[in-house]
């Protein structure tokens, strides 16, 4: 007699959110030479966070601390609120597993849009949740109905990504503000602000943290250049933190990687260069995709998303094309946004643009 | 109207399984000097580990591999199985929380020892499991009560730490075979191995590995010196392995550490040094509390536990006192366990001898 799992387990697939570059690498059989696909930052971290890591692997034998309180003070005075809005998680991904923990039974509604960040969807299945899926509009994850949809549904929660992954676009926080105006009571919007550094400042959602109708996430993943660390955090009103206390990994994070963010915070001036980086290899992209006659889209993100102009079967072939000369791209996943060639990841202008120039041979 | 969550959250209470040393250094106001309540190892990892982490770091802003291809391969290799019957996890506790949410629906029996590992008991009630506990008989895990009680609650789990935390006992990979052949089917022990390295050979359990009946937990958090890293793994049947697949964070583990890991796991004759080291300060702790009046049991871990002889408020006074003179050590938590004072971690020889004399001192 095998093992007696849950009904729940009993009725998922296995499922693979997100294929890792690696796993990628060794499917192809070879390594890429620019791994843009994961909206990593090859910027990487402030050179302060080497040092920090540095001198914390020499006491990596030492558990690391379980509420994360340095981390944690350091971030509430860097967002102007107090400790107990705050919770650590491993990256956004593991708060968004805790998210659906906290929130979703089975039968539960949510709402998304159609091909928004699948490891969410991942979450929100394993619990047993119903995912109803709103399409983009205009290459934007469409506030207004989502409002609707969630309200219609009666949705435990409500998924935005703001700026949006993978197109790249944003609401600003007083659009979002106003939408909420719209949302019923007892729907909570998960608000993933995963590329929050990168957007223009009227992006900040411009409401207390007290407000139980809304939760923020961030990341060390995509900015300050640590994907590989492991660390986000949740901010919202405290009934909402205090819930993760009763569920979460306490010590799920790695020792090292907290005091490594914790000397990534303190680096405001390296953010700022990256940001500026950032900011300056969007334009090249923009004018290299122009200059090759097609569209980048506007973007807020640290990536650019291209419009090759038709349907997703040129991007499968584009990015297929790509990976064949070692070049790491992803593109969205459902139409009609898979008619992007969603070229993601921090692009430094020497790779972008030999990317440009190698796409206009194939594209 | 405030979120909502579900019903087993709302039922559950905010909850920490186990205060962590920097928490009760703030608590008191001052760092320890001796931190020995964690079973950390203060051998530290292989200086290859440290070179491995430094080499990694340098691209920590690339996400891990998210299916931990070339540490499974070693870890495979290491036990003498396939790749697909180890998952990776974030820690020995990150794992227990899989496995709860794997196996156990709301009022379903999962049995274990009172006071035996408090975090297993936390992702059970987290689920809505009732747990049943079993008590310690003879200072061990009383393995044939646990499995009759198993038996007689049609238990989804029932879990076992060999060898054992925090009385340090273990029982023979032949005897807990001999158990498992009076486990009724659909039961699943859970055998927590984290200090399987320091346990004599006879603590392996001689089952081939697609035995259905019993999941083995393995962690780099002990002898291999890797606390803070955060790198557990589970060793089992393909289809129970393959059911982590369904529903764990995929990319929780930090990048750097599952490389240092590796290389932890390549430098076997560091592990060995460290074995050594280890059995020859529980030697000396030994002849130390018996210089003193006291018994330390027998251990088959990295930490020694020492029988005061009197009850549990000897042991918590003995705790205080230590802690006074900045040392940290854990007792075990209910009776009759908490007659000892669980004297925790591996202790340098050095730092033994001179938590004995103080011991002298106060004890």
């Amino acid at each position: 007699m095998p093992p007696r799992f849950t009904k729940i387990v009993e009725s998922l697939p296995a499922s693979v959110p997100f294929v890792g570059p690696e796993t990628l690498e060794r499917n192809r059989g070879a390594p890429f030479q620019a791994r843009l696909g994961a909206n990593e930052s090859v910027f990487g971290p402030s050179p302060k966070v080497q040092q920090a890591l540095s001198a914390a692997d020499r006491e990596i034998w030492k558990y690391g601390d379980s509420v994360s309180y340095p981390l944690r003070q350091a971030l509430a005075l860097h967002h102007g609120v107090g400790m107990d809005h705050i919770v650590m998680g491993e990256g956004i991904d593991g708060i968004l597993g805790y998210i659906a923990r906290l929130m979703v039974e089975p039968g539960d509604r949510v709402v998304t849009s159609a091909g928004a960040y699948p490891t969410f969807n991942y979450h929100v299945n394993g619990y047993g949740g119903v995912l109803e899926m709103q399409p983009y509009r205009d290459d934007k994850e469409d506030l207004p109905a989502l409002i609707a949809r969630a309200n219609a549904c009666q949705a435990k929660l409500v998924y935005l990504a703001n700026p949006d992954n993978p197109m790249g676009g944003y609401w600003t926080g007083s659009e979002i503000a106003l939408a909420l105006e719209d949302l019923n009571p007892g729907t909570l919007m998960v608000l993933d602000e995963a590329y929050g550094e990168t957007a223009p400042k009227d992006a900040e959602l411009p409401l207390p943290v007290e407000d139980e109708r809304v939760l923020r996430l961030r990341t060390f993943s995509k900015a300050y250049g640590m994907a590989g660390a492991r660390i986000g955090y949740a901010i919202g009103a405290v009934p909402l933190i205090a819930a993760f206390e009763k569920i979460r990994h306490h010590f799920g994070l790695n020792r090292s990687a907290q005091i490594g963010a914790l000397a990534a915070l303190q680096d405001q001036d390296h953010l700022a260069m990256v940001l500026d980086q950032i900011s300056r290899s969007r334009a090249d992209i923009t004018r290299i995709a122009q200059t090759n006659g097609l569209k980048a889209l506007p973007s807020a993100t640290n990536f650019v998303a291209v419009d090759l102009g038709k349907d997703g079967n040129l991007s499968r072939a584009m990015v297929a094309e790509l990976a064949a000369r070692d070049i790491f791209v992803r593109m969205p996943f459902v139409a009609p946004q898979d008619r992007h060639q969603g070229r993601y990841g921090i692009v430094r202008k020497s790779i972008s643009r030999r990317l440009a120039g190698r796409a206009h041979c194939c594209g």
